[in-house]
C-alpha cells in the first residue's frame, strides 16, 4: 500500500536544516511523496512531550506513514522500529514516542526492526537522515513492511508510564501533560473525569498544580470568563485544561510536565 | 471557481501542531490543495500585527484562498467569515484580521458567516481545525460562497481603528506599526508624507518613537549609511521605517506598535 | 534544464511574512516549483553560517535550484548571482554565502549576475523578493542562465576565509564552525585531523575552546559517555564535534563561531 503524505515530527529545531535534510533524503527516495510538517520544536531529546504532540495530531492528517523522531538513545542499541496501525505507518525509535500515537491510529498490528534500505554509512549521530526519512519514504512509495527489516512483536516495544488519574466526587488528582504556546495547561485527565468530580459549567474550582493555586471557573471556552480571570475547560483534544484569558496560565502558576494536578470542586 | 493554494496565517507558534492539524483536515478533505504557510509566529492574540502581516503578504501570494486565525473570541458570539474578493477569498474570524488583505486584494465584494461544512463537533477553543480549515478546504475545492453560511454585509464586518498619520513640511507624525525580526521598525506613514515632510535622500532627520530619539539619514537601504548608523527608508511594503545599519533600530530606540512617532526633517 | 524543486535558506526568521512572499513570487512565476524550506533562522547577516548550513544540506536535497538569501549588502553595489553547478544552480549575493555549497555539489561551472527577469520596480531592501526568487523561480522553469544576466568569472565571486586547521601527533587546532539547536559544538576538523592527532575511539582527550577546557572521550555517539560527560566523535556532516550526553556543549564550555578550539590527545 502506498501513501501520498509523509507527516514529520521531531525536535531538530528549524535553524540547522536538519529537516530539510531528512525531506531531501525522501525527495530522492520517494519524489511523489508530499511531506506535512508537524513540529520541529519538541524540547530536545523530551521523548513524552513529542509522543503527546504526535498522539494529538494524527486523527487529524492524512492517511499516511508518521516520521517521528526524538531520540536521545540514537546510535545506542535502542531499535528503528516501523509499527503498521490500521491508520498508517508509524517509523521511529523504539524509546516510547510512537505507542500513544499508534493507539490513536487504532492500535499496532505489526512492527520491523529498521535493517534495510539505510543510506549507508549510517552515521551514529543522524538516524533521522540514514535509517528514519529512508524507510518512511520505502513505505510511502508502497514497499512492505517486511522489506524493512526482521518482525518484532508489538507488544515488547517500550512504552511510556502512563499518568495517573483518579476522580471522586469533589476532588480530580491527575498529571500536568504540558503547555501550549498560549500558556494552555493540559492535564491528563478527561472530561468523565470532570463529570466525576462533579464539575459542570459555572463550577467554581480550586486548582492546585505544583505547589501553587489559583481559584477557576468552569467554562466552555476562554471568554466565558473576565480577562485574566482563570478557567478550567476540555481542550481540542478532549483533555482537561486550566486557561487564563487573554494571558498565560503557566505564566501565572507553572504547571510542567509530571506535576501533580489537583482540582477541588465546590459544592 | 477553483483554487490551487490555500495561504495559512496564525498565531499558533510551531511547537504543538496546530498548523499541522490545520494543514492535515484540509488534506482530508481537499487533498490536492498547496498549502503555503505564511507565518504561525504572529503574537499571540495580536490582531493587528496578523491584520499587517498578511496584508503585506497577499498582493504576492498566487491567487488562492486566505486562512487566518488570530482569535482571541474563539468560541464566543463574534462571527467566523469567508470574505470574496477579486483577488481571492479569506476565511477567519471577524475581529478585524481580514480587512486589511481584503482591501489589499481590491476590496470585499461578498462575506458569509461560517455555519456549514464545519468538522462536528466543534471544539469552542480550536475553531481553526473544525470551523476555518474545513471552510477554506471546501472553498479551494470550488464549493460556492453561499453554501458555507448565510450572507453577511461586507461593511459591517469589524475594523481596526486605522493609525493616524499627518504630514506637514518639516514635520512627521504617524504610528508604528510594528518591528520585524531584523528590528526594522515599520511606521504606518507612507511615502508622499515623507515627500510632503520634505524629507529626501540624504535629508538628516530627528525620529522620536516612545519617548526615545534618534539622529538619523534618509536613504534608499541599509547600507546607505555607516554600520551602526541609523537610516530612515521606504521599506519594502511601501511604509516609512527606521533601520540601523547591520543592527536593530528595535534594541537601539524600541518601537512597539501604537507607539507615535515623528519625523523632524532638518531645513 | 527544468527542475521540479527550489530549496530556500535564509535570515529572515518565520515572524514577518517574508519567505512566504518569496514563495508566492516563485509560485506565480512556475506554480509547478516545489519549495523546500533549508531554514530562516540563519542568524540574522550571519553569511559565514548561512554558507555552512547550505553546504551540509546541499548533498541531500534534490537536484534543483538552491536559492539562499543572507544578505547585509542588500541594495548596494554588491552582485546579486546565479552559479551554475553540475548538480544543480545556486542563486543569491555574492558575498560568499553560495561558495560552499557549490564546492559541495560538484564546484562552479559558469555564472551570472542578475540584472533581467527581476520583479520592478526592485525594492532596495528585499531582493528576495524582487530579485533572487524571481531568478529561481525562471531556473527552475528551464530559463537558461544567460538569459538571467551578463556572465561572471566563477573564479572571481567572493569567498570567505577558510578556516585553519592543522594536526599533529597529539595535539588538533582548529576553529568552531557553529553549535546545531542541540548545543553540540563542531568544529572545522574532519576525521582524517583526528587520525593525524592519534585520537581513536575510547581516547581520552583535552578539549580549550574560548578559553575553557573540558575533558572528553573519543567516541560514536552520545550515548558512549554517560549522561552529562562530554564526547568527542565526527558528526554526521563527518566533522569533528564536542558533544555532552544529554545536554548541551555550548552551554556547559561556550563555543562560538570563529573561536581557535585545540584536541589534547591523552598518550
Amino acid at each position: 500500500m502506498a501513501y501520498d503524505w509523509i507527516s514529520f515530527t521531531t525536535d531538530y529545531g528549524l535553524a540547522d536544516g536538519f529537516p530539510a535534510i531528512c525531506e531531501g533524503v525522501i525527495a530522492r527516495i520517494a519524489p511523489n511523496a508530499r511531506v506535512l510538517h508537524v513540529t520541529h520544536h519538541v524540547p530536545a531529546q523530551d521523548v513524552r512531550r513529542g509522543a503527546e504532540v504526535l498522539a494529538q495530531a494524527v486523527p487529524y492528517l492524512p492517511p499516511g506513514v508518521h516520521l517521528a523522531v526524538v531520540d536521545p538513545g540514537v546510535g545506542t542499541a535502542r531499535r528503528a522500529v516501523a509499527v503498521a496501525t490500521l491508520g498508517g505507518v508509524l517509523v521511529g525509535p523504539d524509546n516510547g514516542l510512537l505507542v500513544p500515537a499508534a493507539e490513536a491510529l487504532g492500535g499496532m498490528v505489526a512492527a520491523v526492526e529498521l535493517t534495510e534500505h539505510r543510506l549507508e554509512p549510517v552515521s551514529p549521530t543522524f538516524h533521522g537522515r540514514d535509517v528514519f526519512a529512508p524507510a518512511a519514504a520505502h513505505l510511502a512509495l508502497g514497499r512492505p513492511l517486511g522489506e524493512l527489516g526482521p518482525e518484532v512483536d508489538p507488544g515488547a516495544l517500550v512504552r511510556l508510564p502512563a499518568p495517573v488519574t483518579s476522580a471522586v466526587p469533589g476532588r480530580l488528582t491527575t498529571e500536568v501533560l504540558g503547555a501550549d504556546g498560549f500558556g494552555n495547561v493540559q492535564l491528563a485527565a478527561v472530561g468523565p473525569d470532570l463529570a466525576t468530580a462533579g464539575a459542570a459549567p459555572g463550577s467554581g474550582v480550586h486548582v492546585e498544580i505544583g505547589g501553587r493555586s489559583v481559584e477557576a471557573v468552569v467554562g466552555r471556552t476562554f471568554g466565558d470568563v473576565a480577562a485574566g480571570a482563570a478557567v478550567v475547560l476540555l481542550d481540542s483534544a478532549g483533555r482537561v485544561a486550566v486557561a487564563v484569558n487573554g494571558g498565560s496560565a503557566q505564566a501565572v502558576f507553572g504547571g510542567r510536565a509530571g506535576d501533580r494536578a489537583v482540582v477541588l470542586v465546590e459544592r
